[in-house]
């Protein structure tokens, strides 16, 4: 694709667009996967810049919910959900700088009905849970099992989906903390931004020495907020490549496509999820595109775009981009 | 427009399709303009369902803004601000009944530069607030003068933005509140979502008689979010059509085009107005599209579309929405 | 009582302390009791800085609620609900004034049990409601009346609670609003204080000719947050005396007892409420008592005292004080 | 003191009120002092059930700002703030217990002057942070050192404040997650709840294997909410006397003093806090103090108490309490 070697991955990433070596992170390569997010696991494969990975993922219920009778509630194991590959340890990644990581491609695996909807109690938007704490019954129990391939994702008889593949859950490593999986924040976690599939590149803070990336949580398609709670949650084939820019000391995920680029934040209540993302968004068109910063917080409040991640995690994600064209020297 | 035979407006409304007079609410007609929403101020016109109405808006800065001197905390004399033509009287509207509000067209009015941008002292998104109160110094105030036309919005040497209108405050009256004019609410307000223009209908839950609609604040483009405060702000000739569904009593507004139909809520904090909005596309799903109400709220975790009006007013609104394809019958 | 005589009110009012008349706003004088406060209503009865009203209030349900078999649902009407006594004009008071309103007794009125709490559909803190609206199933309906009486309220055979009365809503006009008996904001309405009862100043901005007073919601007692939506409603005699304090433009109300003052915000969610509080409470202690605005919010930091009004209300209510001793001169 | 026979921490625990040894946990035993609070730091310290342990806390700037000069930006290094002692193993504690910690007394430690407050830049409710994300400017950095002794807190010629200590930070370890010392969430961590001073005793869920207690965070007196930022910060030498509960399955931390019982919810948004809270407190007093469920939340609607924490950290925390008289036996 033309627009990676104008990408900021390629214009300024040590590998600079050059591809190195492939490796395959299997299941069985794996081993046990992680529910935590954090500097204290052990590594499972080190790669350099420009390396490519063929990811196994799991889905967030970690396979166990096979059939529509397998309600989370009985064969889930809070907080061992959602499970991650990793850590990959990067070489050469430091604390202060990016890893930038280009999904290229997310394919189906294993036998369909590979795709599951859930219903989780005290779990969605639209449900009380275990922060918004109330006293009304849950809602009912719901599994959903559907066919998955790269054509559609086939809900009903009535509806039939795109497939659009995004990964739900991506990071470094924390410095000092370990974060559960079902928590999104600073340093990525599960942000389920449906703009995080195919084609885009992520820009995650570097925290730890190796960067220590975990990745997992692909959804075969995500609506904005993803209400009740999952998404079309499915084992993938997930093949990214990575590099690393040196001395770019990010505080929030940024994200790059063909044709926008976005900030990415993650908070509660919801607006300060969008503060973040919008503030880091003017901040960095005044750092590195050469606007004024109170003219390119006007002009966003004339073309920025909005896209919600999930409104049902721990915390929320917000997505705040601009077309790259409106980014072009005047 | 093909589709609007088959919109809820036409099949349902007492006009069904059949179009009435033309009336003009020019600036002279209509004289004074109102700042609060209620059902305490004089009726302006009286219109039958089916009836057009060519609306001359004003700015929401009411033209007191002419250059980039004229700061707002200088000129403007809050609340008297977001000027609203009406009310229009609709006959045969009473309370629980549904306004249809047909946008046909926008087009600019008065000399150039008629766009207005400003970063208005405690206002906007990315600044302390009266509600979100703080100690910290108010950005500087700045005021933006923009040539628009119907190409475009002339935003600088750098940006030109394609004109994409839309009325960012249409309401029919509460039942006995009078609310200010920079307030959305479930009687609609100040909601300053994109998606409100030409060629949308948006459908206001009728609270007193003869429904009082109120119509105003014609932005020539606006970001998600409306992050700074204000859109490109622009006195407009906006010409509507209303028609009105007897018994249906709506709690929220809704909204439909030629793709979507789309519920919209208001609220803070943030994650309470995007509640609101799908719960009721939930039970509008189910109640008008046949569906299950779990399987409506589980499709909608898939293809569910979240639109972010402002987040910037004294309440924020969010629409979502899905695409009318998913809901043909099975 | 010895404080009155260095209150604010005495000290800046008008009257200074000077007792005028007393008058008795009946039921019968009332006749149509309010449901939303505004500049819209006519008034009832004109007073004169200094005068005394004793005030006949009635209960949130406006009576309605006679036995624990009429439950709210079937015998309310909304938004016909929470009464107000008022307005009250009181002579001399404008647009940039306060209006100190001294409550100096409650007693309650009525045959028992005169006292009323109930669960309400879709209301309350543990509950979804049509501001956090979720697909779950409303909480049961269920009144509780309860003997009432200057020495307990009577609450079970296991728990009598002290008579700690206080009004619920008390407010001056909006400018141009027309506000809800059930909301509160910066004109005052529905704030559930519990320290807003016998023994208590609250100074109210002036925002429209006379004030226009507003009095109504009497609570038996209440607990902080008033969590399940309603405290022990009753009918009640309340005392009031007013005076109006010239050119003192509040932003928001405050109020002041013997030990305390406080300032009060209103909004969501509640950590706004909290910081619009909070952040008066600093700015009077700049403006007026002589403390460096970083030497006040540090000190609140270490003294302040916060009181949750209600959490359960349109916006929420949050009062930040400091003791008075604090205040005094170095 | 009486009321501890009757608490449940000596009625239910293992050591039943019986004392043990008492141990010294100096500064050199602790050595490395945390930043985190999680399973994967080495213990320092295995005490029984009945235990006291006489602990040296270092104030949550390590010591570092020893002047007024000593400006958090330039001496602190985030995230490596408020350090705690421990962890500490308590024998037979496993997940499904309870960790009951009673702070028997708060010493002082170290020269006057010992207390610190501070302004840090982009901390505090009055202040934009890194998640209430604005433009703003920062608020000045201001250091304030205060003598402190057990008679007062000598905060300047003007005021003088009480001594009333409290732990800010206590918390046994969750079962995956590290947590960073400056938030709270259901494992305790950053409550700053007032009530947590010598005479409490705090409930704690174990979620790992020994409990793993860690503490510090001591504050010689703090206001509501610490809006600030910062309460008045020392190093303390607090006595702890800790017991296990067993099979007492907690979600969230509770509290016991002579006259309350209290729950305690950390969350954004604040309401939600709140809601944690009393949705904890209702479930308490139908589950140990034979009250209905409705029954009680009603009555807390009476009569609930509530304690704003912070609403600063990167959760807010609030306790929620009802008085032990009405939880007596009817």
């Amino acid at each position: 694709m033309d627009w990676l070697a104008t990408s900021i991955m390629n214009r300024r990433g040590i590998a600079a667009g050059r591809m190195g070596t492939t490796h395959h992170l299997t299941e069985a390569l794996q081993g046990v996967y992680h529910y935590t997010i954090g500097p204290y696991s052990s590594p499972v494969l080190t790669v350099r810049p420009g390396d490519r990975v063929v990811v196994e993922t799991r889905d967030a219920f970690e396979g166990k919910v096979k059939t529509e009778q397998d309600l989370p509630s009985r064969v889930l194991n809070m907080p061992f959900v959602n499970p991650q590959n990793g850590p990959i340890l990067v070489e050469g990644a430091e604390k202060g700088d990016v890893l930038a990581v280009h999904i290229e491609s997310m394919a189906p695996r294993g036998p369909n009905p590979r795709g599951t909807c859930a219903m989780i109690p005290q779990f969605g938007a639209l449900s009380g849970t275990s922060l918004t704490a109330l006293l009304a019954d849950s809602l009912p129990e719901v599994v959903r099992k559907i066919d998955v391939d790269e054509d559609g994702v086939y809900w009903s008889k009535r509806v039939t989906l795109p497939y659009r593949p995004h990964i739900g859950t991506l990071s470094c490593s924390p410095e000092i903390d370990s974060i559960n999986t079902l928590t999104p924040d600073s340093h990525g976690g599960n942000m389920d931004l449906p703009d995080m599939g195919p084609g885009s590149i992520t820009y995650l803070p570097v925290r730890t020495p190796g960067a220590r990336l975990f990745i997992g949580d692909a959804h075969a398609c995500q609506g904005d907020g993803e209400v009740c709670g999952t998404a079309v949650e499915y084992p993938s084939t997930t093949t990214i490549r990575v590099d690393v820019i040196k001395g770019w000391a990010l505080e929030w995920p940024r994200l790059e496509n063909e044709d926008v680029v976005m900030c990415i934040g993650s908070a509660r209540p919801l607006e300060d999820a969008t503060r973040i993302a919008y503030r880091d968004l003017v901040l960095w068109m005044e750092s590195e595109f050469g606007y004024d910063r109170w003219d390119a917080y006007m002009l966003l409040s004339q073309c920025g775009k909005v896209r919600l991640g999930n409104f049902v995690d721990p915390k929320y994600t917000v997505g705040a981009g601009i077309e790259k064209k409106y980014l072009a020297p005047g």
